[in-house]
């Protein structure tokens, strides 16, 4: 049973009904009253992150994409709690000063304080991070209007061709091998926006299953679609690069997730203003298409507008 | 590397060094400003439960424990956060079935809502449970005064006998089985508690390691040492009949932990409210021992006031 499944069926009943909570439909949990907003997720070797070799590099991946879940709608972190769960050699002296001072890097970043947690003995080794915010308010998921403009912070695919370099699968030079490793473990999280974005956006997720992926999350409960231009998805120079050489494809490289980056919607009136926060403060912000009524399908286009066949949510085939 | 020389040595100097915050030194997490109060516990099979033949009764067990260490600061948990490891067959159509028809039935029992989680797929299964509350203020640990009374709620010992049960340790009629095993999975928290708690207690905490070691745990930092009257300690009828055909020690079942009651301290000033709270609201409490100073050394006497040897921290020779 897939992971939505689960909580939807079986756990979202058992939820506060209030407006004020999300009742498990967002990124984060929300609480009005008393401004609290919670993110909780659990992190496993194999899954979410290749293996513990990094430990300093993989901590800091866990804490970004924590933290960004918080991010994505316009709060900033202020504490996290970790559980860790793992063996003797996982938590060895090594290990743990390279953790600490990983997450002490992170903490001066990121203005954030582990705030308690838990160890745990076991086999596998895995975290679950509780990240917490305080907001008055906070972006939703499913706010998107139609004709909303849709953006995209940071640039995306990055981090996948850090996985491909991680996992052998891709052979680059030295220093496009760091870079793309770096991005997987350090995604450049967009911390800044967060005293922004609510000026502007309707609606806002993170990407971490990938573009098209969250796109429809962002969206699943709403009667609407989009349509993305894809010659606008932003790409590093370093992965553009890659793509000419290496004959990937820009769809599938951007789909993949782990980018962290801002997904969000704003209407058309604050082109403006969107530009100008992005230009002062430095956040790049790119628009990548429109939301539309759900009579047209969601779709991808080509600098031709024609359309680009999607296979799979999340997975597309080389073209 | 025991679990708290791991969260001491590394990650004690990365928390916010502020007196609003309790610097991972206490059961909680509990920042002034917002009255947040915040507790995080992993709980992995084959060591906080046994395994996952009864999900209905394990996940009451996890639930049960994690708010348990709001209560025991005298604070209401109100939302609680699950992030799920395990495996198909943990997380079966069955099981899940059963799992949110506890969790609907803790969640009427003490007032709380799911609030959010995650579910990961995992060889092994674990809890991370996340429990979060809001007061004013708490109890805090290692603020114990001098001559202070030492109190405990509800009976101990009976999650143990629990356990020797599950365990095939020890044999006896239905009816004893049945009840141990109830206290094992379904330990009796005292939520009634958090209403009154902070008129008289200096300090406390809850009993998960077993009386001695949450005492020591309790007064860690101070100059202080505690006397305990064996007699005094409160068990139910059910563990007294027991003990007496079994042979086994009174010290030992109570020191073996899980029994989530709330251990604490008050002046002998407050000994009128603390009886009559317990008398109004039918809340058991029993005192069991004085604080004293460090120049004594922490003890456990018996009716002749002759002192019990310990051994270790939490493990007692049978006597």
């Amino acid at each position: 049973m897939h992971e939505f499944e689960l909580i939807k069926n079986y756990f979202q009943k058992l939820s506060k009904k209030s407006s004020s909570s999300l009742n498990l439909n967002d990124d984060v949990f929300f609480e009005k009253k008393n401004k609290l907003v919670v993110s909780v997720d659990t992190y496993i070797e194999g899954n979410h992150f290749i293996n513990f070799k990094k430990p300093d590099l993989v901590i800091k991946k866990i804490i970004r994409s924590s933290i960004s879940d918080l991010i994505c709608k316009g709060v900033k972190p202020k504490y996290y709690f970790i559980s860790a769960s793992g063996n003797k050699k996982s938590f060895s002296k090594k290990n743990m000063l390279k953790i600490s001072k990983s997450l002490n890097e992170e903490q001066n970043k990121y203005k954030i304080f582990l705030s308690g947690g838990d160890t745990v003995f076991s086999k596998k080794i895995s975290f679950t991070i509780t990240s917490i915010g305080f907001a008055k308010n906070i972006v939703y998921r499913n706010k998107a209007k139609i004709n909303d403009d849709i953006y995209v912070s940071g640039n995306l695919g990055d981090s996948f061709l850090g996985l491909l370099v991680l996992k052998n699968k891709i052979k680059l030079n030295k220093l496009l091998n760091k870079y793309f490793i770096n991005h997987y473990f350090m995604p450049n999280i967009q911390l800044e926006l967060t005293n922004h974005l609510k000026k502007f956006a309707n609606t806002s997720i993170d990407i971490s299953d990938g573009l098209l992926a969250d796109l429809d999350k962002m969206i699943n409960s709403q009667k609407l679609s989009y349509k993305i231009d894809l010659i606008n998805i932003p790409i590093s120079n370093n992965l553009k690069k890659v793509l000419d050489f290496k004959r990937l494809s820009k769809i599938n490289c951007i789909s993949k997730g782990d980018d962290y980056q801002v997904l969000f919607t704003a209407s058309k009136g604050k082109r403006e203003i969107i530009k100008k926060i992005s230009s002062n403060f430095g956040i790049k912000v790119t628009k990548i298409g429109i939301i539309q009524s759900i009579n047209k399908k969601s779709s991808i286009v080509d600098q031709k507008n024609i359309k680009i066949r999607v296979k799979n949510k999340g997975y597309f085939h080389q073209f």
